[in-house]
């Protein structure tokens, strides 16, 4: 059976993607002469006066490498002594990360069952009834991710609830922002909703994303002020994420958040993947659910699944249930949508 | 007292220094489109041929973000159980990385004097004498800097009779090259010279230096076939050091080795050092020795030295000694180096 | 309502009991003057040969203080690059020794739900599917417990069947055996049947219980042959579990595998909890299973439930259920078992 | 050339004798019944309340098993976030615990070098110059030895001096005791010394040793009130240093401390090693220095050394300069010291 041609961009992951012209640019304009390294430089200090002002609140501002380094570094400083890290099984720190925090941290995560992807007010009551008992590793910080590995999104009302829950047990608040920007977009749109849904909601520190939006490995932690006795930044170089170069780093973050870029790409991202959702909602076997940001998780089995992947790649997900990942990004454009729907249509029309 | 007009660069360090244009250039070439992550693009390929080609042996190519990162990925390739790990007391992995071996691999470093900033085959034996001792760590891994942190360099043979030591002991052997560009350039200047001086010599991995050579957060770990019982990349990754945009890392090093530029602008940095000796020499209290590489130590008492840090910043070395030290870069021109020259001989005047 | 007396022992856990009097004879006999510390000693030399006679192989015998200590040693033997461990979400290592395991070991515990504390070859089937994936940590050593959490057993076949699957995906098999004895005594007895449930079917590593079972603080870990790189007892001395005067450890040791007193006293707490079975296992509103070893867990529901734990304590299993837990140990007396029977019947009466 | 008979005691170590009499009785004692587990029983509490009294402070009491495991343990309650510890190059952590701190802390160790075995606040005041770099771990806990590997001695004037200078800089100071009794018995011989030269002094944690004293396996972590984050239980465990069946090691200190034998036993030791030196101090090529507390470092060349130690062992300490640690221990007998005497005289005269 004769497939379409395919789409110039993949619907794999968003870290497919290149780096936005903006960015590049960003780049360009630090490149020139010395400044002090480790961040001692003004494009630095500007990207962090931003996030300040994004954040409405003195946050502590620690530009890293990548989202593993990040999560690694923003766990670093909100556990204390002897402590666990509560989240989904489903969580990136869980699944997708080789055992980095067990292994930099030392510490233990509780992975909670959950179908969408999301840690409940009732799991940290659940979790706390450890707390006082020697044998158990101490429930000390809980870990969301927004918009999540299931491509839903907590409200922030969702947030406000977990969080409350979790100081009233001394618990402190992780919320994974690898993809932030998309979950930004779907809940409003603006600065506002961005603090409303992570220190206004009480998270304590955020894995900031920036490479799966476009950026060029480039990720920040924000930290609310107080917490980590001051250490932060010696945490950061511990775990290997302190940037010697960091004006680049920095630059691309000072564009994003001056100009509104993280939003623009991160809306074009969710644009598409609902564009792709309107194309294709009509194929029941697909199993299709409205995306909330970025991506799709429809059933797809055997031989089609596979002849569409040597097509134009994409990520099983969960082949115990046939399920696959579709995922857009910042530069999937309509065509690419358009081509890629075709593609699904005549690949399923063939084994029919 | 009145001094010269301050040098375009600073004397501070090669990471001071911005990005070299022809890596940008790499950067911009392999923007274009989707590719698969972590590493499964062209420019990856394309790149880790080159350094296996360079090394004239089936390396492992492992790109990372950062110089802390490669040495812990590459000491953590090379550990085995209940090991420790040797190295001077000046190593950049002792002092300088804020115990980042220590607290991802758990390990002890057993740090040697030196006045030179290098091992030597009676510190290795020496060592050894704990093999066995079920209350020692056991002497697994000897890590070497060339260039050293003074400034100075191991000789091929001294490299390799470091290599036979360790290996009768069963022990195994780090090289960090933070700076091997400007070891290569001053002890060779081709490809030759780096494998003599690396696997040639029986060196085991290298913590392959970009960054402070001219490149964008841009570091490798070369290790010799076989190490590592095949998980070398699943210790990047817990290592938080696998970059998921890893094209615009390996694109750098594709343009580096294939043409000459790591050595170009290594020969730069060097002939720089040896310029601003040579301007300098003659200023006994000054103390300085031919530079080996790109740097030099001087001592300077105050309140020379601090006039000079704000006139044009560089960093102190040993205060108990007043020794300094300047560094120049890749981009360093011979009018800083006239400029900063004139302007320590004007401060010096002015304090006598 | 008025309760019965007490019986003189509780019913809460085998490590509330105290030390049988053969081992106080044990350590008295080895007392006499000095001897070479840190296992250098004929005792350790005794005891050691008498479990390689058990084992009917030549397994390394390493002497330790604790059974989290035990679990944590052996695994550490066990561990290669990168992997993570396979256990029951009620395994001991992963809720009751305080992520001992992640924070010595770095290690992710990769638990599996399971009614009966149970793993099974399909569960390491499953997680045999990260094997290769860079972003997940590898499956490496496969963690049961004979008997299980929960009081169940393994049969041979079973344990043979875990152990073929783990190797078969290059994964080793450690067997927590804090209760081993319990175990012997319930699927045959002799030493043949050790035999057959560990290294005969496959075990790569035992914790061998000690201290549940009579002792004064005492485990041991047996190694199969050719693991670790003969750095076990390196292992064992970073875990500090290396006991200097331990041939207090290995005499008692010694009596147990000499006299069968191992067998003995397991096989008095596995028959005093069957007599509880058979003097209360007509209330149906505790819904008692007949015991394999030596625990059962009703269900019990409150104020009978406090009312009995003032009595005389033990300890709640699973209040989401109202379940708790009655455990027998190698002093607990048929009159204990009465009295405690007698005033579950009057405390359940009293309610009714 | 014959030796007289070898005494009945070795001076290798203190390690290598057994247990007193009077500690098995106190084991005997608690032996009835069934207690509370992992510290919850009456011994355990008796023997707290007597260690408060002896601090004259509410200290935290930790009892454990042995004294790597006691200083892992007060290491933990002590380091804060991104922290290193200072200590001796001869500190037993450094040297003899293969790495257990950093294995279990992930700490770096910063070893200064001492002739006697010793920290002075000038150490401190060095180490204090890494404060504030990100680039380096952050002096956070000096460790002190007392009596020191050496067999050396701090004045309760020097441990003040050292403990001023530490919290000075914000640091806290922990104080290996594995043989505090023998410093207690030579600056004093009362609680008020022990008092004076700990807590008084500005000591924050104490590894306080039995084991070397004549206790079965048997060590307290004694902690400053306020510390630890109320956590210092769950890191004993974590550190698998939990004892389950903990009356039997709380029985042991509740005898030392009621009775003052641990200062008895420790006096004898001292004594002891005082009539060794007083019978061989004309023997000028032993070099020996008049003993502090209970060990002699004398210089003794092959093949007197050897010849002698098979005769009676004792162990090797800086053969770069033919030296050799002889130890007297609670049951070192005065017969024993003049068979020990008699023997090295006859090697000795043999050579000649």
């Amino acid at each position: 059976m004769a497939l379409p041609p395919a789409p110039h961009r993949f619907f794999a992951s968003d870290n497919f993607s290149g780096v936005h012209p903006s960015y590049m640019e960003a780049i360009e304009r630090v490149n020139a002469g010395h400044v002090v390294a480790y961040g001692g430089d003004d494009a630095t200090r500007r990207a962090a006066v931003l996030f300040r002002e994004l954040c409405g609140l003195d946050v502590e501002v620690l530009f890293v490498f990548g989202g593993t380094g990040a999560n690694v570094v923003a766990l670093s400083c909100l556990l204390g002594r002897a402590e666990s890290v509560l989240c989904t099984t489903m969580a990136h720190i869980n699944t997708d990360e080789t055992g980095a925090p067990e292994r930099f941290l030392g510490v233990k995560l509780v992975d909670v069952a959950s179908t969408d992807a999301k840690v409940s007010p009732a799991d940290i009551r659940s979790a706390a009834g450890a707390l006082g008992n020697v044998h158990h590793a101490q429930p000390g910080v809980v870990s969301l991710t927004q918009a999540t590995e299931m491509g839903t999104l907590y409200t922030v009302d969702e947030i406000s609830a977990v969080c409350d829950e979790a100081h009233r047990h001394g618990m402190r608040v992780h919320l994974d922002g690898a993809r932030i920007a998309n979950a930004v977009v779907a809940l409003g749109g603006d600065a506002e909703t961005f603090r409303a849904m992570t220190f206004g909601a009480g998270v304590d520190a955020v894995s900031f994303g920036g490479t799966k939006n476009g950026m060029l490995n480039a990720e920040a932690v924000l930290l609310r002020p107080g917490l980590a006795d001051g250490r932060a930044g010696f945490l950061r170089k511990q775990a290997t994420q302190l940037p010697s170069k960091m004006r680049y780093t920095a630059a691309q973050f000072e564009t994003a958040l001056a100009t509104g870029l993280w939003l623009e790409t991160a809306r074009c991202a969710n644009e598409r993947a609902r564009e792709l959702w309107l194309a294709l909602r009509d194929l029941s076997t697909l199993d299709l659910r409205e995306p909330a940001v970025n991506s799709l998780y429809p059933t797809l089995a055997d031989p089609t699944r596979s002849e569409l992947q040597e097509w134009n790649f994409f990520w099983d997900w969960d082949l115990s249930r046939d399920q696959v990942r579709w995922m857009t990004s910042w530069d999937t454009s309509s065509e690419d949508v358009q081509l890629f729907a075709a593609g699904v249509r005549a690949a399923l029309a063939g084994v029919r």
